[in-house]
């Protein structure tokens, strides 16, 4: 008797099919290309991963361990040669864990990682930034991997109606725009694409940040903090206006990318005025939004 | 001029649609009814609320404050008459959510609560567990309102590959179950239907409470303890037999319900082994369960 | 040989003494005791508690199970007779610890919940508002029990240097306070007494809502929401500046107080403008915040 | 008028002294060294950073950009020239922050970050490991640095009292240990040290994971796993035993380090039979260890 049977491929009667079956929370560091102005480091990403695969209604349980190998092996190509992308790295693991699992028809992978960039503030100050990346890819055996490419970025916005309201009820006339409730906004950003397609993250996040009343600094001195809140009242935004702006110039500034492209962008902000958060969100295809 | 104009309902060119526009974050205390035995305290729960609705391409904003009047004249309700289930309670806002937003086409409502029951442990000592519920709701102006309910339990898993793979290398054959690996488990089970059709919350949670190893207890003296460790081994389960074993016991238990019912089932296993999780989950329509 | 035998109360050699030996996140609903004005479910929290004693170097283990019959009766007890405040249902846990753990010297307890209050924004219209709740105790054998109290309330602060910037950047001379960033700020304030003084948790709430630039309210309708906006930047105020002002609302409201009484005030600014918070202080006695 | 007046800077009558102001939440890549053996990535951390200083009781405000300036100083030095420890970085940034602050008498620096390792499993098998690392740093202007160097382990605790009680229960007589529940533990070390002692992250790391009934593993194949399994049952352990055990490990394997050294140790269980958890926590001198 082998000692240590194969309990996971036993064949079951009745059983039900198990749309995922996987493992999360795996932890590892991954290495991306980054430009060659950026020092070595931003390049490596801590991330956490999930990873599923799904299991026929005959088989009794999925052999998980494979999932930690397929990721291993992915993560140590990553080292010796850094992949392009955390969502192509999301693609490489989908497209391995089918081959590995042979009786699975689908393959799910998430990986989500803090990222890091250069800024400047606005009065010309060097800052660095901190982001979030999103990576997804799902796949059925046979068809072409479908990959998410997400960002999370942290802005600003300022409440257009406080504003028009404070005014109206003040009768204010200044210069200068009037006082309103500012706030932490959250704004996601995520393009599902086929396999070919490529999308760089620092792009959308540079789409992302013009879309807030104003973006934020980690180091910001007087006169820069002081154009930060100008600048926000200036471009006073609901949450439904950056998910709109977000939207606009997603359109406007990728005229190639194919219609069915899927976007799904949402913006939370921590309201100021109130315990609760206000929220916005669009989901359609590229295709859709252009109609 | 008003000095509040409505700068919300203001008409724009070249918008967007968006899908979701509303709160997140909503804390509230309801009532729900609960059956004779229990004390008064079991039948409020403390909650939190999210709630959208759609906004058109050419108006400007959503009025968010309506969803807040809307929480309160619903949870007001509750105090005076009990609501009988978090769903029915995420229905009804989801209801007048669409009919005091006269532009919306579309509401999502979402509220999550902790949840507590009596309970008995296997050596027949009173204790009292705690649940997660979900209650959900949607619907689009015109259409029958779809909702959800949903339950959080936590038991435990015993592996069954670990223990036949220790008796394999061991030779074992003591007169009572191998050692094996086993840890914490949280399992959801969300059935979502149209509004007319009732499921009994605590129905559902002692269907999954069957489902694991064994389900836990806050207070365990020395032979409960090893009533529930001698329990859970004498019925090792991965992940996927928790799923499975809820599905049978649903199609099973509720012949009654119709076919368009849609179920989720998740179990998410906190392995002892690693640091990382287990995880199975299955989403389907009670017809296609039943087929 | 009893087949339950004491493995915890066993003698060891060579052990250490432990500092705390527990449990920690048991949820549990209990009774606390409201001004007439309230609605019965008011009266409801929803706590997780954590308990600990210590334990001698020559015991191999502390009688867990024994917490959590020490919680099932103090918590069954409020809810026949509800408790007059958090922290005294956390001295009365640590006082029966005590007693049910001979061999412990000393006892500690943890207990937060959500809280709600009736509230009304500044034009006058009702609103319910939520907060946290803080009780803990502690104790030495043969010496009285020392308890806190603790809330958490949310409000909104408006930046005095931003604003002061602007004005100096653009010469603003406005008829209302010029703008600057404001956010959502989270203060919280713990009183540690012995166990016969009394401090209420409601005073508490009122004394730090009046220390933010302005509270905040879960509805608001358009002229409240303007009011709050003007408010906040009438008394803008960084996190420095929310800590002493309850400070010295406390030394001013409560004269009578003893001069033992331990204070802790902390106020965290979730800052519009950066995507990290600002955090200010202070923890001191009574007496020296007199002196 | 100079434009961008120091509000912060101003004096202010009737203060109250802060104990502790600055920012919270900082998130950063920094650049430790590590053996050769290791690939360069795995010297990358993402941390999470939390620095104050005082403030006296007659000045308005802390000059809470200068914090920023002061990390991203430190944080540049690392990349070009690797830190030797996180508790390091901390002592530096904490050194710098009185430099900078000259009104300031103390100072104190968090900083915690996921952290990678090589291990091997009982039969041999390459997997990495995830693990917690925080740095601290205090000191009080004029006097010598204090510095804290922890780690976070996740493992596995198997418990004694159930596994005797089975066998009482039972009279299982078999060839191997019988069965228990055993459950995910996460076992802190802390210690606090003068700026000049020096002690290694992967010494308390190795430490720590010989005091668990077993460590865990991100990759077992089954053979694996079945040891695991049975190395946890052979060493049973309440999280009592846990801390017991690193606190002799400690006193052991430090001989050299002085009796000022401050230790927390605490051990955690994620406990499989219970919703809650069970927690044994030690605070000490190593001179009151070693007495």
């Amino acid at each position: 008797m082998n000692p240590t049977c194969d309990v996971q491929g036993r064949r079951i009667d009745a059983g039900f099919k198990l749309s995922r079956v996987g493992v999360t929370g795996v932890k590892k560091q991954i290495r991306i290309k980054r430009s060659a102005k950026d020092n070595g480091i931003n390049g490596v990403l801590t991330c956490d991963i999930d990873v599923f695969v799904d299991l026929p209604a005959v088989q009794k349980g999925s052999h998980l361990s494979r999932n930690l190998e397929v990721i291993a092996e992915i993560v140590d190509e990553s080292v010796r040669s850094p992949t392009d992308g955390i969502e192509n790295l999301a693609a490489e693991i989908c497209s391995k864990l089918l081959s590995r699992h042979d009786y699975a028809h689908t393959a799910d992978v998430s990986i989500t990682a803090d990222y890091f960039r250069s800024a400047v503030t606005p009065n010309g100050r060097d800052t660095v930034e901190s982001y979030g990346l999103i990576g997804e890819a799902s796949c059925v055996r046979g068809r072409p991997i479908r990959k998410t490419l997400g960002i999370t970025v942290v802005g600003m916005t300022a409440c257009p109606c406080a504003q028009e309201t404070v005014v109206g009820i003040t009768g204010y006339g200044g210069n200068i725009p009037a006082m309103s409730h500012n706030q932490r906004n959250v704004c996601t950003l995520m393009l599902s694409m086929d396999e070919g397609v490529e999308v760089e993250a620092d792009d959308l996040i540079d789409l992302v940040e013009k879309s807030f009343s104003s973006p934020t600094f980690e180091l910001l001195k007087r006169d820069d903090e002081a154009a930060v809140v100008m600048n926000a009242h200036s471009n006073p935004k609901f949450v439904e206006d950056v998910v709109r702006d977000v939207l606009r110039r997603l359109v406007e500034g990728y005229p190639d990318l194919p219609d069915d492209i899927g976007v799904l962008v949402s913006s939370e902000s921590e309201e100021s005025i109130h315990k609760h958060n206000a929220f916005a969100e669009r989901y359609a295809t590229l295709g859709e939004l252009r109609s």
